[in-house]
């Protein structure tokens, strides 16, 4: 297959063809310059679409509820694309949830795109490729575009907050440690969900939530408040859903209404900014390692400049904004 | 309590006294440009201690280890000081499972220090001070520092990283999404536990690793292989803890022999200046939100620019690396 140039797939995508869109979020996912170009004249074309993020500790289900809810949003005529951010394996290198799991639910639908991508070990790649990869399903034409991590470190909370509502699952019956990760993330939800609703112990659960939740999100500029709502579903019984996407519809509008939908956009806005310039930063240190670089790492292996200090002087002497 | 200037501290520090070591701690992890100097001043004197790395999902029993550990190392009359990253609350803001849980087995040994730090959310101040904790305790004195994260995010993942070894505890019967997330850090292992290993399926979660870890890490610039062992520990029976305490010595052993020490030194070195860069960035951001930043973001959520062609375009006028 030969190779098509990335600023000649931004019509295909933009036009929604899945091959099109496919072949470009790999490049958004490898990072390289060449797709540079088409994912700024991506991001010019996005910022239609509702991006929903679910989050939720390990063992709460969300996988299986993203599955349900992407159906359920397939029935009203909403077209939906996932993008799932799995731990990745260190032996195959792929992700390894993976699309396949998924894709037994939702198979065949073209209203449906489901993308699993990897995370990158310590290379940091995770949330830059993530946002791009939103960025190409929204200019693409998707009703909705859903970010499914899983929300126990500080990149995946980043993400969960690059969306326009946020949920959090919870779900009935996990340990001690499990428990108090989620205590970390729940401060980030627009949305409560308690999944696994079936089980006996799930009341428990959501009365926890229901008082722990006693304050309210102050919204524009103005006084009206967002209760984020607790949803109970179960998977088994296949309840829920329904209630799952009135809420977060629900939230969609209030956002508009008050006004709070620009605030919320220039957070995202700045976050997204500050990454960018983190991936420039590791780029350039990156192009440098050879030269400035290599005797600061001596003098910082034998302890003669601090972290910080070495840092100060790198920044200076590469010119980082430059295209040095 | 007067405050005492934080390079004041430092002697206090270097003789070991808890009192100046935690007023220090508390300052590196609030991360104020009062503090620099001192903590500049400290890792100048670090570089002595043995620094442990401990990761493992949640309910891995990581924390029951860390304590017994300590209690072993004890035995051994070698010190130790603890780091324990603790997902934070976003009611009380503080640590969730906290020193107290923890100093319960190890309360009242001068030859102890345990310190918990909380995730701060989406502020970023987690590895930077961390590693800064690291280095008061290493310059305290402690023969033995370990740094105990759940390993389940970037930013955790780094910080076992920043150890000399890296101890990676599984333990049977957990679920699949556990089991995924696993699966992402076991490549950073030096050495592999497995908790809990009086119950019954211990044992094939052991088998399972051993089949998985066919192979060894190269070392130093000779032909010397690393092969990371699998430790069978049981907090019920006590069985497994002097075992791994052997383990760790070995992989110190092995590294000094080969060389290979200073490899990882480099390694180290090189991530913690990338973060002592990406937080001046943010530094800088911070303080021209109300000037340049103001007109990027307006045009950025506007979409008239992208994140990257707006971060390389701020990079330069706040010319990044001065005090500017």
């Amino acid at each position: 297959m030969a190779y098509v140039p990335s600023l000649d797939l931004v019509p295909g995508v933009l036009r929604g063809e899945a091959r099109a869109i496919a072949r470009l979020l790999t490049r958004a996912e490898n990072g390289t310059d060449e797709a540079r170009p088409a994912l700024d004249a991506i991001f010019a074309k996005a910022g239609r679409a509702h991006v929903v993020g679910i989050t939720g500790v390990p063992g709460s289900g969300k996988s299986t509820l993203v599955a349900k809810l992407a159906a359920q949003l397939r029935t009203q005529e909403r077209t939906v694309a996932i993008v799932a951010i799995d731990p990745s394996s260190p032996f195959s290198g792929g992700a390894i949830l993976g699309d396949r799991i998924r894709m037994s639910d939702l198979g065949g639908d073209p209203g449906v795109f489901v993308r699993s991508m990897a995370t990158r070990g310590a290379l940091g790649g995770l949330a830059r490729g993530t946002l791009e990869a939103v960025g190409i399903l929204d200019a693409a034409g998707y009703d909705v575009v859903i970010i499914e991590t899983v929300g126990v470190g500080q990149d995946e909370v980043d993400v969960a907050r690059a969306a326009h509502t946020t949920v959090v699952v919870s779900a009935p019956g996990l340990g001690d440690d499990i428990q108090a990760i989620k205590a970390g993330i729940l401060e980030i939800a627009d949305v409560h969900v308690v999944s696994k609703c079936d089980r006996a112990d799930a009341n428990k659960t959501i009365a926890e939530l229901k008082t722990m939740l006693t304050m309210g999100i102050k919204l524009g500029g103005g006084t009206e408040q967002w209760y984020p709502p607790v949803i109970a579903t179960s998977a088994l019984k296949a309840e829920g859903v329904a209630a799952l996407i009135e809420a977060i519809d629900a939230h969609r509008a209030a956002l508009n209404r008050t006004g709070e939908i620009a605030t919320r956009q220039a957070q995202i806005a700045q976050r997204r900014l500050l990454r960018a310039g983190e991936d420039i930063l590791r780029d350039r240190f990156e192009r440098h390692r050879a030269g400035a670089l290599a005797q600061l790492l001596d003098e910082l292996v034998a302890r003669r400049t601090s972290p910080h200090s070495a840092a100060v002087r790198l920044l200076d002497a590469i010119r980082i904004g430059g295209n040095a």
